[in-house]
This record gives C-alpha cells, structure tokens and sequence, in this order.
C-alpha cells in the first residue's frame, strides 16, 4: 500500500525532476521519494546528500521542489477525473520497471480504464508528424484492426501517424491511451484538444507531468521511451532518417520489446526511416493480423496462460459487475451488457476491455463476448470435470 | 575437354528434354550424354534401360530424340554468333551444378561475353510483367546502380520489372544477361525483339531450348531455377502473392542465394508477394549499394581473395590485350582502351566486365582502371617486396 507521504513526495517530484533523469532516479533509489525530496528541501539537514551530481541540476531540483505543490496538483488533476499512480500502486504498469533509473516517478492519469490491465495488451502506433495520405491511412487501419481484435493502441496525441492511430482505435470503439510530454490536462498540440479529449472520455490520457506543464523538445524523445516499455511493440508506420519515432523503436529494442516497420515506397522520404528499420531488426509489418501475431504471445509482460490470468474474486467490483453482466453462450452488444450491470456504455467498455486483457472477456464483431477457454472447450465435450 | 560428340548429343537432347526433368537428369548423370542419346535412340540395345521412368516419358523422349538434328542446331545458332556451352567447358557456370539432376543439359548463348566470369559478379533483378510505374523506375534505377558498380544484371527479358532492368543496364553502359525460356534466336515477347538484340549486343541471351523452340508456362517456371542459381542473390523488384518471381526468390534461397525484395506501400497488390517474401528470410533493399553491400562477399562462388583470382597468362588472348591497354595509375574512358588495344568499344567493354569479375578492373563512373589490391597498394608504399 502506498502511504499519503509517497503520493505527496512523488507528486512533487514530477514537479521537481524532469522525465527521465537517471540521476534523480538513482537517488530516488537509494534515499526513497520522501528522503530524496527531504534532503531537497532541507539542505542543512545533509549538506552532502548527492556525491556525483553537477551542483547546477542539484540546484535546479531544490530550487523546484522549494515551489511544489503537490496537494494542489493532485486536486487539479483530481477535479478532471485523474489521478497519480506511482509504483507500488495495483495500477502501477510494473513493465515501466524496466527502465532502470529513469523509470518515472509517477504517471498523472485521466480516464476510467486502469492503465495495468490495459498495457497488458497493448501496441504502440508511432510516426511522422507530417506524413502522407498513405501514412495516415496505414495508422488509421492497423489501429481499427488491432482495436477490432482487442488490442490497446497506444500513441503520443501528436500530429500525423499519431492522430490517425488514436481516431482509427476510437472509430472502431476501441481503447487507446495517448502518452502526453506535458501534463495531462494541457491539451497539445491544441489542435487535437478535441481529440485528447475524447481518448480521455473513452480511454487514457498519461503522462509524467504534473499540471500546467508544457512539452520541450527534450520532453517529447523522453516520453518516447514510456511509449517503448509501456507496450508490448512498437509499430513505426512512416518516418525519415533520424525521426523521434526511430528513437521510440529503438528504445523498444533496447527493452526487449518487439519493433515493427509498415513499408512503403523507397521514393517517399517518410518511408526511409522505417525501410532502414526493417533493415535492422524491426519486423515488416502489413496488417494488424501481422502485428498481433508477433505480439500476441503473452510471455513476456503477463503469465502465459490460456485463461484468465486473476482469480475472478480478485477483480474490482465494477469489473466484476461487467463480467457478471456478460451472457452465456452467445456474444452481446456493448449496450445490452451495460443495461444489465447498470452502468454506462463507455464505463462498460473500459472494464470489457479490462476483462479481455485479464483473459475473461473477448471482442467479437462489435459484441462481447465470455472467453471460450480451451480447457472449458474440453471440459463441456468431456461433459465436466 | 569437351569431345564434338558429347556437344553434339547434349545439342541433341537439349532438344529432347523438357528443362529442369529430373528423370533425365537422373539419366544423364548415369549414361553420359552420349549413352543416354544412345539408349533412346537405339531401344533394342537395351530395351530396360530407364526403370523407373514411365514408359509415356520415355516414349516422348525417344521421339524427339528422333527427330533432333544438332548439327543444323549448332549451324543456326552458330550463324548468329553463337554456340552451345555445356558442363566441362571452360565457360560452364559451374553454381548451375548446384541444380543436381534438374541441372541445364546445356545452354545455348548468344553475345561476346564469357558467361562464367559474367556470372561470377551478376545478381538477379525480377519482378511482375504487369508493375506499375513506381516498379519500373525502381527496376531501372537498381539496375543502373549495380551495373555501375560493375554488377551484371540477370533478368528474364519480359514485359515490366525484367525488361526495366535490362534497361537500367544497358543504359549504364553495363553488362546484362538475359535469360530466356525460349530458343535463343526466339524474340519474346515480340515486343522485345529490340530489346533482346541489344542485349545480344551488349551482353548475353542464354536459354536451355534449342533455336526455334517457343515459351510454355512450364518453360518460364523452370527457367527461373536458372536465374536463381546462375546469380549471386535475386532481388524482387514487384510481385503479386503467388507469382513467379516468388518461386525465382524461393528457388536462389533454397540453392544459397540472398534474396532481396524493395518494399513498396502495402496498398499496392504488386507489392503484396514481395512483403510476403520480406516477412520471411529475404532482406529490404532499397538502392544498389544495399545489393552490393550483401552479394559482394565474393566467399560463395569464388575464391575470396582481394586480388586477381587467375593468374594473368592464363587470361584468353583477347580479354589479356585489354588488360594490357589499360594505362597505369588512372582511369580511362572504354574508347581510349578500345582504340589502344585495337578493337571495338562494345567488345573491350565485353572484356572489361570479365577483367572486374577476375578482378583485374574495376569501373570508375564510366572509366575504368587497374584495380588497386591491398597488397599492391602495401607494396607501392613500401617500395615493391
């Protein structure tokens, strides 16, 4: 259980810390969020708390964390419906562990869905800001079909590659969660608040954030690697040489995830740096068929099991409600399942897709439908066990 | 040395066996070409001779053994500057050998050029009759490339990607070969009746099929196997699911060879085959050097030595007076070495691709000039050893 003064200490140490700093990282490490926050605050009490780190970014910390204000953070983003989840949190996505030291301190949340159970099955869609028709045309259908089979589209809210995902995800009433390099009630790029905002009603906005902060270059490669280890693969669908969504790929590499590369023509500048992806190590991707096929074995992030992967007594009691609302044998429309666990469409939607990602519940067509185990398949042809 | 009456049966049989029939290969390796002939046409000698076989083979075997008459064969092919090469001849491409029993009985070659040095140094370019613009642009800027990088290009003198590729060589003043699934002195497709007697021209036309002999849709699936094995790698510019090109691709991985594809968008049908094929073990290029960059170990089919890799008083006398012509310590224009070494430019340009295949030459832009070795190099600096 994560105690009041952890929540508060790390709130303020997003605040504090820029994303991905290893050596903030590492003295959250040795000291904890309350101590490394402590010793900010009151120099006197260890004048000589951080041997190895520049006098500068110790300055810029104290200096920060002098200014925080983490109960008002957590209001403002309380008051939007949102929330901080940091490790140690159920919520917590324990895969963000593998980036070390520069494992973020927390994530500011906005949206119903919880973000454990959703990374669980869940794909990056990344690229090109200015891309092509064609571009925009291959992220809006990879995401429809991954979302169509169930699949989490996770993406960065940008212009381009990023925006077709998110829509392609969203028109197919699917879930998408949009990783923001500023704090998740700023819409940007503000062209797409429209967009931010209904991922936020029907999926997830995250970020590490806190309030009222504004992306910087610096902050849009570092969010990329949270993209990276959230997922179980990153997809690159259109980027030139030396993009930001290379940078993605190859920290998705580097986490053990798979990468993956849509192909296009070699005389499209926004095709070479996916064709020199796919060069390398990246996997050529066409269809979401494809991806979900390289993706799809749950080894690595979640037990490789064919059932569901919790006991049922253990899921929340507005899961559970969604899962008793499912009806035997046959699959049902969204709306019909919401009816009968007395709750809304989108609520029913998010918990749907919690319950596929625990292995309960699986999409079919537009309806939902209980998982047809392989051993249930068994017992009921066996007549029971 | 190859005896006139082994030539003139394997003239004789090129005329009666279908390419790629591996019951006569099987046959042929056990007689030799002159046994073989022999027995179908001489039944009563040895009624039993190809158990095994069906007897509706063998009959058909023995007809057209009948009817074959080399020596016009010979004389035809002969009137049009060419000849019959078969294995044991010092121009036998001896990676055909890698075909087992489905191995050419011979080839039948038009043009100056040796087709053993040609193909020591030669990839594959195939790929759909019908592409579509971006693939012929593609076919011809990789065949332009390879050709200047003293690459010969292999194709199939067919409509689309082949034809393209033939091109984008000859227009780089290269060397080319085409390989046909027809007779040699046999235009196809009529269309390319031009293109093919420059290619003649310039380089080589080779096929299985005695003179006069028309393409079948089994004929154009069996010469892909020669395609495949007479070249370094095969690169598959366009191609449908299920096309031919494919089963080139497939035949040059199973015989050892790299297999490439250039990637185009996944909404095009015509790249359809070759996503396929990168899905699997063929490698994304996307420009000549690529190509290069993986054919060009030499380890596979030649010796991997740095330098020449025949003595040069073992060169034939034409091919030694161009290597002579060349001037020392620069580059010269194909003229300036045709007039020094008193022959035609097409012909010293014939040579000058076997001295860069032995490794003597090597191309400058459109010049050309001794190849620097390691060691010459080594030894210039060091005053000569």
């Amino acid at each position: 259980m994560i105690t009041d003064d952890e929540r508060l200490a790390r709130a303020a140490l997003t605040r504090t810390v820029e994303p991905g700093d290893a050596h903030a990282g590492r003295w959250l490490r040795e000291y904890g969020a309350v101590g490394f926050l402590q010793r900010l605050r009151c120099p006197a009490d260890d004048p000589d708390a951080f041997p190895g780190t520049g006098e500068k970014r110790v300055a810029g910390w104290r200096r920060r964390a002098e200014g925080a204000e983490p109960r008002r953070d957590l209001d403002t983003v309380g008051g939007q419906g949102g929330r901080l989840i940091v490790p140690g949190d159920v919520e917590w996505p324990r895969q963000l562990d593998d980036l070390g030291d520069t494992r973020p301190v927390g994530l500011w949340v906005r949206g119903r869905a919880d973000l454990r159970t959703w990374a669980l099955r869940s794909v990056a869609l990344v690229g090109a800001r200015a891309c092509t028709p064609y571009g925009a045309h291959m992220a809006t259908t990879l995401a429809s079909g991954l979302a169509e089979q169930g699949w989490v589209v996770v993406s960065g809210a940008a212009f381009g590659i990023d925006g077709a995902a998110h829509r392609g995800a969203l028109a197919a009433r699917g879930a998408t969660v949009a990783v923001l390099a500023c704090g998740v009630d700023v819409p940007y790029p503000r062209g797409h608040a429209g967009l931010i905002g209904r991922v936020a009603e029907q999926g997830l906005v995250i970020g590490e954030l806190p309030p009222g902060s504004h992306p910087t270059p610096s902050r849009f490669i570092l969010r990329n690697r949270v993209i990276a280890a959230l997922t179980r693969g990153t997809v690159v669908v259109e980027a030139e040489y030396r993009s930001g969504s290379l940078v993605t790929a190859r920290a998705a590499a580097r986490l053990g995830r798979y990468t993956m590369g849509v192909p296009g023509a070699v005389t499209s500048g926004l095709s070479a740096g996916v064709h020199e992806l796919l060069r390398g190590e990246a996997t050529l991707v066409t269809e979401a068929a494809e991806v979900i096929e390289l993706v799809g074995d749950m080894g690595q992030l979640a037990p490789a099991r064919r059932g569901p992967v919790l006991p049922r007594d253990l899921l929340a009691p507005e899961v559970a409600r969604v899962l008793e609302a499912l009806p035997a044998g046959r699959a049902a429309p969204v709306g019909e399942i919401a009816d009968r666990s007395g709750t809304t469409p989108d609520d029913t939607l998010v918990r749907l897709y919690e319950l596929h990602s625990l292995g309960f519940a699986e999409r079919q067509g537009d309806d939902w439908r209980l998982t047809k185990t392989p051993t249930d398949g068994a017992n009921a042809r066996r007549g029971g066990t």
